[in-house]
């Protein structure tokens, strides 16, 4: 008996067209029920204080859903509430639980809303949490890289170019050159989490409803900045925000993938700089003396990944007339996956990064006298020597280089920036300020949802 | 008690590292059991006919292994079989069962391979199958796009340039052009599906064994058409046979996105060329009136994930060092995924060209005099004016064209592949061939499997 | 005897590797002389200043060489200044004339410094040039793109989702649209600009230089914000800087592309909301009635090509192993042509939306009784009836809705971005903002370059 | 004088309009104008045989068009044909020179075609030839690659898997990995010149002409297979074909960029198994002692050229309504530029190849004792233990393997494949058959246009 009001809201669709079109949103929107409560939640209080008379929903209607809401996150985060295949997508699910227990009061909620602008508001704020976690790994990676940095800051390593050895340089240039690379993509993600910080709430289906909606109310209770304005680019945002950030995710994985081959090559024995906790390598179904960097390996493959789950987004939006087009709803996938593999990338390099731990001897050992060339045809320009001379003579006197001292070269490098004028403080502050970001959007965010929802958020 | 032995093998590999090694294979390597079962049984009758003294597995040891596989295989589709965390793959699930179940015997199944030829063969089973069942389903299509055009053939539409009116033309001309790419798409199939045909077995980590396999015999008992020769080309070849396969998928993509654009467009009020049944459109959960084409959208938008999949393999794969490198772990899921949406593609395409109806009255309305222009201005320059006369008096006499019949105007266009020139015979007759193929090919692999495996394949 | 020298440079290379070495270097980097020689300025009066005695440049072999820089810069404003084949690029190409015009002077500016950072310097500078074009590219389109929505705010248009008709809407919201998606866009701008605004001057190779240079000043000197700290991450961020870029111009691109499509959709004669000018459009060699959109088409189709332009340049640094490869100089090619065919659609783009014409009629015409359904419902709920009744009624009496009045019908739609509550002032402030900073950026650029040339900038 | 004409037909465009619509045609065109002008040739022929009285043209007429055409291949040959601005593309340079030269009979050239199925034409008989010297340049690596391979067959060389060393392998196994891999690059070449070994000429604008055309006729004396068969699927089929062709194309330098990888490894001072001739390395403008493989590196990025072409020439065309599209000219660049850098790249690596040496005592110093273990494992195995237990020994008692010999190690691995199992008769077979292919088709298609021609082609 139950079932019957789901065929109808189902309607008469093929079967087969149905599983084509609702693709994996069953299992994806898990991911979106908190998201969908909260924001269902901030649209019933709006609602509620719309100047209608009599009024759309009442203040113990309005109550008596968000109890509803909050119940539904809990069962949520127990395991219980589950979205079944006639419910399409979480919108549905949930809508469908509030009017099995509210009755006609349940099926006020989706006044003046559409699925479409639904969705878009539950993606920004699972875009928003998920934002902020990323900016933690990163900065978790920063820290872990520059603390490592800091140790091994005058321990020597070869500086290559084309593979090849180029000039001395050190351990400590190296890890901290990933840092600073972090830090820019840090930069891109705040960026991105600054464009998405923005409500589409109240666009309905791109183009407004005739009702006294309160558009700025709901952005503000839901801790966003402001909200899009025109109602068609809310909706033609949907796409493009999810293009935005996972552009930031990539260039994230770019750096990690370029930090992977470093360590791939440098945990060769050919190499051996560098040496990994067993513990973080597999072995070989059949050979029985290998030691496989195989995380490593993944890391670099994952930012081919979410470049083409970027491309996915990107090209399924490109040439697309304006309005919602049912496209928008393949973004879905390629973007929870974008973000899920950058997390976890970002973990690993975080724990790879503490466990590390480096081959003085193996490192010294690359010192051959060519290494030292450019510094001395350099020093030799400092003493007097026209370049051109200086690099003539060096080239034809390698042998004369080799006993230098890699510890003298690379302290005697004290410009900015270069090996011996890494300015760690600095670094430092920068880290520290990110950490403040994070921890203050969360704050304000915690602050907004608990009193929209009546009970403290995230704790519920 | 049980559970200890497996521990051993995952070995002491950090947790988070080892969950974000195994990724999603759990999950998709069920996929993969029969095709690793399949494999598992040609490699045991090949090390049994090995010229070692004492023979590695006796014939009954043989028999005894087989039968277990083919359990293995039923119980697979019972969805009784299961592969757990800590098996990591499938191959290390089936090897698991195997050696509970016949001790020893089972241990030895895996001498003389690795589990990086076990993969590569196991997806190139995998592949086959799927290449096959996705002819079938572009040959379904084209059956269905045939039959449509042959219908309408006489059905006057408006043939268009850069999406303005240019010439008359008709429903059975724009129908089998698309049955004319998806023949193209057939060839890139059968192409990709002669590249996948080849055996890696035998190629163990890349660089074979000091062991006197016989690595043809498994390629034929396996009903490949040969074994790839270099062992270490056989390696390298992973990742390279996803990236062509995928390649051939994006085609087929193509052809239906651009299909599903017109169809889009076609069925816009303002066009009404085509009526899609209700079953296979979706309504608004806010807009009463509704009736979108959701279906088409989604085919659109998935040819854009398709070649994001794509990509993801090409990107990965580019610039690895030879020998198997882990990062090609990261092509299985976008390799899967692919497939998948081709294949659904190709349903609902095939569902949608038979539900198909055709608006006569809108189709004629939209010739207007202009569509006429230059079939007249063709037909002076017969009539001995030179084209560029034509062309400028036609441009200034539109009016006098806006009595011509559409009908006519189709029915002259007789040369090889016009209006009135399509050969639906030989299109047939590819169609024809085609089907043979696939059968002749499934036939072939059924038979050889069913050998290998000493009972009916594929009913088991 | 000229010659003579650069085939010293050159070495002894195989022609054929030389060619495919330098590419398109000789022709492409016509676009870097200028900042190569601003570039080679700031350098030597920061070498001129480094604390060595005797000094490595005096005060008036600096002014010798600036005036050198500045006289070369502008031959190439006349053209007059060539890039030979065995210069192989611009860097040499001006070494070379300096050495020729001063001798020993000439040579001693690569002191302290490489080709490497050297060319990341040269696209640096010629990015923030290009970028704060750009943003005067976007900023004139919004500007246009607002005028006329702003025109057009009471016209009504139909509304569309999954391209059929929706709900009413306008002009004005249509077009305002696209405006709000380039505000974002400039947003992605202004971040890249911030991101590239760093000197990497004084890495040298990328591992510094055991001299005491100032590389803050030669940040200051050419009107950075700041050097790159750590001078392994200056390296390593070439190509990183150049995708961040070309990610923020395939988003412009993006805009545009869907703008484009829906220009090439309603000017079909079939909707003939929209009227191009005769002079932007094209006709056909054969057809003598055509009127074609080809300009729109192909910026829907560029944006593709940027989007792949954005793809090469993150594969090629993807798992590229730290320090500088050869790899890089292929992101060059891409980064330019990614830049300029964004550059020039915003031109186009800008010109017909000045030449646009709007049809009030076919506008008027697509208003069919469906259009106002959801409205309809809405108010029916805002009086009183439960949503889904309200949704039921109005489905069964469609008819009654067709002599109801688009005028009305956005003028009705007042909340915070509909279609009747659109915010012209604030979107003229934040253009007026944008403005603001290309012009203040510009001046700061351009009072810093002056300087170190000791001409006044542009003019020269 | 002379000009005004052609500002006619230019029309009253938009100067930057038409700018933007002309892109680089002028200059890319070049590379068409002999295509160009054999299908006029051919189309001319046609013509003057259609059964019309009077005829089109008649059989002098046609004889002075086709000495005119030779004439402008001739002078395209020597490099006084020039494509203006004015005239936008080949199409109308072409006819242009043949108006002014042969007045009225130059202008009947055009009837029964249009620009699109003439530049469709182009491309593919452009695309026959590039495909036909691809083919050419890949047989030249293979030959290169396995004489290299053969003289180096015993030459033991460390087989990796993870980059870790793994198992003993050989020059000459590595090397014909490579060589297997171009051979399954040829055989997908060889498809996509199948693929587009068919006429569109005839098709005109994508609707086929009233008149009794032959496009057998014209198919035939191109020395096409056979000609497109529906008319619209011939114009839909552009893009199509360069996707097609751009996706072999990348699996080709897929190959080519792993080899490249390999190499730049493998000459790192600490690798040092492969030596390049000095000429084809290049020095450094800073560092007096460096070699650095630039051409390799190149290599490795120019794959994600081509991919990046392949993705926008892929994208532009996805979701395009059907019939011509002007977006289909964005596909030109990326189309003659990813051939441009495949036949170069292939030239490299040829010459590279022939120019390698071996290092043999830095290849030997790579065989560790671990590089043995699991070869003696399986030799346990084949002597009666059982694998686990050989695997666990061998592990413990590593040390035992030290003084293995690498060259009786690959000697024992003769299986299919193996070191010792290589088949090069069976190599040099499929070499030579593909030699006799590309000859083949050659000689087939110079007869053809030889005899269109009235002269001997190519030598005209």
């Amino acid at each position: 008996m139950t079932t019957k009001p789901t065929k109808t809201l189902v309607g008469n669709i093929d079967k087969d067209i149905l599983a084509y079109t609702a693709g994996r949103d069953v299992e994806l929107d898990v991911s979106l029920i908190e998201a969908d409560c909260m924001g269902s939640a901030a649209h019933v209080v709006m609602l509620s204080q719309m100047p209608l008379k009599p009024a759309l929903i009442s203040k113990s209607q309005e109550n008596k859903i968000i109890k509803a809401l909050v119940s539904i996150m809990r069962q949520t985060r127990k395991g219980t509430f589950k979205i079944r295949l006639a419910d399409q997508d979480v919108h549905l699910a949930v809508e469908q639980t509030l009017t099995q227990q509210l009755g006609d009061i349940g099926k006020k909620i989706h006044t003046g809303r559409s699925r479409n602008d639904q969705v878009a508001l539950d993606l920004r704020l699972y875009a928003k949490d998920q934002l902020l976690a990323t900016l933690e790994g990163v900065a978790c990676c920063v820290d872990a890289l520059l603390s490592f940095a800091k140790k091994q800051v005058a321990m020597p390593m070869v500086g290559r170019t084309h593979m090849q050895p180029a000039m001395p340089s050190s351990v400590g240039l190296w890890a901290s050159s990933f840092a600073e690379g972090l830090f820019d993509d840090m930069a891109l993600l705040i960026n991105a989490y600054e464009f998405n910080d923005q409500s589409p709430l109240g666009s309905a289906a791109g183009y407004g409803v005739p009702l006294p909606i309160d558009r700025e109310l709901v952005s503000h209770l839901l801790g966003f900045s402001r909200p899009c304005h025109n109602v068609l680019y809310a909706s033609n945002s949907r796409g493009k925000i999810e293009s935005i950030i996972l552009s930031a995710m990539s260039q994230v994985m770019l750096t990690l993938s370029r930090w992977a081959q470093d360590m791939i090559l440098y945990t060769m024995p050919e190499f051996n700089y560098f040496v990994l906790p067993k513990a973080f390598c597999t072995g070989s179904s059949m050979m029985p003396q290998k030691n496989n960097p195989d995380a490593l390996e993944l890391m670099r493959a994952k930012a081919s990944k979410v470049q083409g789950h970027a491309l996915s987004v990107y090209d399924l939006i490109k040439g697309l007339p304006s309005g919602y087009q049912r496209d928008l709803q393949e973004a879905k996938e390629p973007f929870l996956e974008g973000i899920h593999i950058t997390r976890t990338s970002l973990s690993v390099c975080h724990k790879i990064v503490r466990g590390l731990t480096v081959n003085k001897k193996a490192l010294l050992k690359g010192f051959t006298a060519e290494v030292f060339a450019t510094d001395r045809a350099i020093e030799c320009v400092a003493e007097g020597m026209p370049f051109r001379d200086a690099y003539d003579y060096v080239k034809t006197h390698i042998d004369e280089l080799k006993d230098m001292d890699p510890y003298e070269a690379i302290a005697k490098k004290q410009h900015l920036g270069a090996t011996a004028g890494l300015d760690f403080p600095t670094y430092k502050k920068r880290l520290k300020e990110a950490h403040a970001f994070v921890r203050e959007e969360r704050k304000a965010f915690n602050k907004a949802i608990s009193k929209v929802l009546g009970v403290a958020y995230p704790d519920l």
